[in-house]
C-alpha cells in the first residue's frame, strides 16, 4: 500500500493513492495510522481516488455538488477515524501531489471534496514545494460577539467559511502578546455558536500581514487551519472598514495568502511532500 | 534516502540504514526528521552501520566496549538531534529491522552502542512483527528513596540500569488508581539524585506481572521507558524479597519481560515495522 507524508503549513496528512479504490478505510485503521507513535502519524488522510471510482465502489452516495466524475476526489479522514468534509490545507497537499506525481498534468483544475468541488491552481510543484491557490467559496459574516480568555474578553466577528468562526481582531495583541495567549479554553457565547465555534485571535493587518492563532473545536490549539485564514483574513479587513483585499496571515506553522473578493475567498499557501514509500501489508492487514 | 518506521511499546523510531555512512546527521536535520508535523516524526532516529565504518567516518571516536568493528552499530539520536548513548526498545526495533531486512542473519549477535556492545536474541522477524531479548547488562541498587504527587509521598528504590531510577511500588496501587495518577512533575530527593532521575510508579507483582507508569528525566510521562521496565522490575521483585525473577511489565506502549538474574536484567519485547520508503532529497537537502 503506497503513501506518501506531507504538510501544509505543518497540518499533516498521510496521503494514500488509490486510484481503483481497494483500500478499507475503516475507522480504526485510520485511527491507527494517524496514531503518531504505533502508525506512521497524521492530522489527517487524503484518499487519492476519481470521485466517479468514489461513487463506483459505494464510498460516496452521488457526486457531491461541483464534481464531475473524473474529477480527483480528496476523500478526507481525521485522525480519529471519522469523515471531514473539507480542509483547506489538505486540499493545497492534495493538489501538490497529484500534480507532482504526474496524475495530473492541468495548472487549474477541480478537486473534489465532501463540500463540493473546489478549484485549485498550482502555481508550483515539484516533488517536495508546492504553491497552490485553493478557491475557498463564499465567505458570510454572522455578527458580532466576543471571546474570552483569563477573564478578559475580546471582540470578535462570526464568520461562516462552510464552518463556523469568532475571529478576534485586537489592536492591543503584538506578535510577543499574541504567542503569549493561554490558548487551552478560550470562552465563547454558546447562545451564538450552539455547535461551538474555531475561535481566531490575531492582531491588526499591519504592513499587509497578521499574525494569528487559532483554537479548532473539538480540537485545541493547531499550527494552522485553512478556513480560519479566511476568516481571520475577512474579520481583519472588516476592522479596518474594507470588504475586499488581500492579507497574508502568519500562523505558527507558517504563512497563507487569503484574497477576498465579491464576498468570496481564496486561499493560497505552500505544501511540502516529506516522504513516499509502503506501508507493510502486514501491519495494516492486523489492524483487524 | 531510504527509511523505515517502527517502534517498540510505543517508543518510535526512523530508521536510516547507512552502511556507506554518507548521511550528515546534524541536529537540526535530525530535529526536523523527528518533528511530528514538519516531518516524519519518532522519539527518536536510528542509524544503522557497521561500528567500524562509523569510526572510520569519524562519527564515532573508538569502537565502544564489547562491540567489533563488523557489528551493527546503533547510532541514536534523540528527537533534538543530541545525541543518547542508549535505548533497550530502540535496540530491539534495531535487532528486528536488521534481521527482517536480511542483513543479519544469525539470531544471535551484538547490537554496538555508545554504552557499549548489547548482546541481543532474536526470536521471530518477520516483515512486521518481531520479539527481542536485549542484555541491558549490571542493574544495581542505590538505596532507598521518595516521591511525591500532590503531596502524597511514595516510597522507592533507587536503581542504576546504566541511568538513574527511582521504582515507587506501592501496595495500594491498582491499575485505575495507577492510571488517575498525575504524572506530570512528581517531586524527588534532588540530594539522593542531583542529576535527576526517571521515576516509575508501579503496582506490586500480582499473577507475575505488574502495571507502570513512568516520568522520564526531561522529557515527562512516557509511553514505555527500557530501563524503566528493568529498574520496576528489580523494584518490584526486591519488594517481594526476592532479587531474581522473572516480571511482565505492562506499561501504558504495550508489554515487555524482565528477567532479573545474578545482578543483571534481560528485555524481552516486541517490535514493530509500520512502513518503510524514501525521504525527499529535496527536502533533506533544504534543511540546510
Amino acid at each position: 500500500m503506497d503513501f506518501s507524508k506531507g504538510h501544509g503549513t505543518e497540518n499533516d496528512f498521510v496521503i494514500l493513492p488509490d486510484p481503483e479504490v481497494r483500500i478499507s478505510l475503516e475507522p480504526k485503521r485510520v485511527a491507527a495510522l494517524c496514531d503518531r507513535r504505533r502508525g506512521l502519524g497524521a492530522d489527517g488522510v487524503l484518499r487519492v481516488a476519481r470521485a466517479g471510482a468514489l461513487v463506483d465502489a459505494g464510498v460516496l452516495p452521488a457526486l457531491p455538488e461541483g464534481t464531475a466524475a473524473d474529477d480527483w476526489f480528496m476523500d478526507y479522514r481525521n485522525a480519529d477515524g471519522s469523515i471531514a468534509e473539507m480542509c483547506g490545507n489538505g486540499v493545497r497537499v492534495f493538489a501538490h501531489f497529484v500534480t507532482a506525481g504526474g496524475l495530473e498534468s492541468r495548472d487549474a483544475f477541480v478537486v473534489g471534496s465532501r463540500a463540493g468541488g473546489k478549484p485549485v491552481q498550482v502555481h508550483s510543484a515539484d516533488a517536495t514545494h508546492g504553491e497552490v491557490t485553493v478557491d475557498m467559496g463564499v465567505v458570510r459574516e454572522l455578527g458580532e460577539s466576543t471571546a474570552t480568555i483569563e477573564g478578559r474578553v475580546y471582540r470578535g466577528l462570526g464568520i461562516d467559511v462552510g464552518n463556523p468562526h469568532l475571529a478576534c481582531v485586537d489592536p492591543h495583541l503584538t506578535a510577543a502578546t499574541l504567542a503569549a495567549l493561554d490558548l487551552s479554553g478560550p470562552g465563547f457565547d454558546p447562545g451564538f455558536f450552539p455547535q461551538g465555534v474555531n475561535i481566531e485571535f490575531l492582531t491588526p493587518i499591519a504592513a499587509g500581514a497578521v499574525d494569528m492563532r487559532v483554537y479548532e473545536r473539538g480540537v485545541g490549539e493547531t499550527r494552522s487551519c485553512g478556513t480560519g485564514t479566511v476568516a481571520a483574513a475577512a474579520a481583519a479587513l472588516r476592522f479596518d472598514g474594507a470588504d475586499s483585499g488581500t492579507v497574508r496571515v502568519h500562523v505558527p506553522g507558517g504563512a497563507v495568502q487569503v484574497r477576498i473578493e465579491d464576498g468570496r475567498a481564496a486561499l493560497r499557501g505552500p505544501s511540502v511532500l516529506v516522504a513516499s514509500g509502503t506501508i507493510g501489508d502486514h501491519w495494516w492487514d492486523g489492524l483487524d
